[in-house]
């Protein structure tokens, strides 16, 4: 075996976790706090609750929220200015994945100067940045425990993976409370958001006992809670369903992505597609093109979507795909590429961008531009 | 559910790991390091080894192995005075719980000042502790892992529980070769060391989602590899229990222990019976006593155990129990407590002192120190 690394952040759980921000900033040293969020969660009054939390806990606090989905590189060095300017010393991020790696990318400029851009790719942060509180807003994206930090370069239209232990939070403040005022549709996108984590970096070479288990119990609890979660948002389900976004982030962010993600990079990167909308589309496409390559490990995730084992390993892989594919239409989801990009012409161009993402080195089966080109068509 | 707390240190782990020392240690801003172990790993060559590392990493080192099994509180403040003396600015340990609960308690004064027990007890540290590197030389005490620190306080002849998020090391280098060195012995030791810390986190009040997947691991790796480890010192069997007492470790720190380590704790702080030898005898015992309170996750146990379930949950969590002794029997290790304590007469102390121990309070089930009388007149 070879040697493994794995690292996550202090994790904070449970409904009304959300009440110990206050001292959780302070134990990381906070006066001044730099409060990341975005324009939906001021509107739905979580922007509010946590202003008032930090207000009672006598924090100072400078709010920033022109953050966009897919966030973008000149965002992140705006963000970075102001904290300077108003001498902040603690980051907290309240959001989906956006807000999270907003705040990131401003800690990695506060900590390490430079341009955004100077970082992509694996391990290139030198410096230390200010420690970060984070508090995911859907179960899903993973950043609040996660090494990654995704941000678009507007010039290049590339969304830059930048991975390095300096962008895990020193905590994570995860309150399924929060979930309750999300739509049926962001539930939805941000749990299979977390099934891909789970599925993509359970195949990746670099995976370990320590993150295979997280991934197979993410996806337990995805198939057990995502109906219940998505029709009625049963509180109980979309407590699971946090529980298991986090344990997909456990084993994302230590055993990397793969082609799914490269190709969801490129897609957000150059069309601005949202990343949750990518998963359902091309999930089943890139598994069957896996399949090959890692049958016991297909088989083993056929067998936690299914309840139970088929004859042999392959039906129980097969098998298992084919009953996401039925999973997502039963969701309602678009499943189909071409409702979401418009032309055929587009793919080349997404394809070879997708093929210099730091995702594509962890995918279990070399996939050159032509192999992504077929799994798109496959989806179209 | 209650609001519950995970925290883990950065686990890097592996045959070989232990080569990445020196870039860890760096990594935390390591020039002199502080490095603790005792003197049974300096006669294995495991102490050379590191300093050889050290070495060629260009790292000043100042080593201190003036550690007892049950470690005593003036070993932990003459350490302290020479890492302050000598200007060291990173502790690495390398040992079984010993020279990591001391190198922990050493740490401890540095950052806080004072004596080591105006710490006694949870959540009392306040501020932070030089930066901290584990190697566990055994896999079992999973002091690597946890918010753990047991000291001895010699006049009071009390083995003190201290609890503290700042306990946690920064880093945990884990490399499964160090087992290879070990006498059977010690590995059953540690292994139901490990064990134990499974069982009592796992039932105990304050354990989650986060610690419950990894309490329940730990026994099924433990009864999958302890014969072939302790039999013929298997490599892919120690390189399991490694896992597994990881695994423990993720799980009682964060959940905490029972009465098994609260009298475990007594008899060590006044009769300095090994902490290992010690749970062989009253495992059993103290699970007959809690059985009543949680019968569902001791089934759950017994099932772990069993590899199957019984026809009713009672009925699988007696088995469970049985089979345990069984295979205590079968390792041939000590199980009647008459065999390392000379008299009864000693157990009213024992167990009073036993009611004053931090793990008393995460017990499933209330005990006096009649209860614990009892539980020790079973295993007599």
């Amino acid at each position: 075996m070879v040697i493994t690394k794995f690292a996550i952040p202090d994790i904070i759980f449970g409904s009304g976790s959300l009440t110990h921000l206050g001292s959780c900033a302070r134990r990381l040293g906070a006066r001044r706090v730099f409060f990341v969020s975005d324009q939906g969660l001021a509107a739905s009054g979580w922007v509010d609750r946590v202003l008032e939390i930090l207000d009672d806990d006598h924090l100072d606090c400078i709010f920033y929220d022109n953050v966009n989905s897919n966030p973008r590189d000149y965002q992140v060095h705006e963000g970075a200015e102001i904290y300077v300017r108003e001498k902040a010393d603690v980051i907290i991020a309240l959001g989906g994945g956006s807000p999270m790696d907003a705040a990131k990318g401003i800690g990695l400029i506060v900590g390490n100067g430079g341009r955004i851009s100077d970082y992509e790719g694996a391990n290139r942060v030198e410096k230390p940045l200010p420690p970060m509180i984070f508090i995911p807003s859907t179960a899903g994206s993973g950043s609040d425990i996660s090494q990654f930090c995704i941000i678009t370069d507007v010039e290049r239209q590339v969304k830059m993976s930048i991975i390095s232990r300096t962008m895990v939070p020193n905590i994570s403040v995860i309150d399924p409370e929060i979930l309750l005022t999300k739509s049926q549709g962001l539930i939805i996108a941000s749990a299979i958001d977390a099934l891909a984590h789970a599925v993509e970096s359970y195949l990746s070479p670099l995976s370990s006992p320590f993150t295979e288990i997280q991934a197979l119990r993410a996806i337990e609890l995805f198939m057990a809670n995502i109906l219940p979660a998505a029709q009625n948002k049963d509180p109980h389900a979309l407590h699971q369903l946090s529980i298991a976004s986090t344990a997909a982030g456990m084993s994302f962010s230590n055993a990397g992505l793969g082609i799914l993600h490269s190709l969801a990079h490129s897609l957000g990167g150059i069309y601005d597609v949202l990343h949750g909308m990518v998963h359902p589309i091309l999930l089943p496409s890139v598994m069957r093109f896996n399949l090959p390559s890692c049958m016991d490990k297909m088989a083993r995730i056929g067998s936690q979507i299914l309840g139970r084992d088929e004859v042999t390993p392959q039906r129980t892989a097969v098998a298992g795909i084919d009953a996401l594919e039925k999973l997502f239409q039963q969701l309602n989801v678009i499943t189909s590429l071409r409702e979401v990009l418009l032309d055929k012409a587009y793919l080349e161009s997404i394809c070879q961008t997708a093929t210099q993402d730091a995702c594509q080195l962890t995918n279990p089966r070399h996939a050159s531009w032509e192999d992504l080109r077929d799994i798109c068509e496959e989806a179209w």
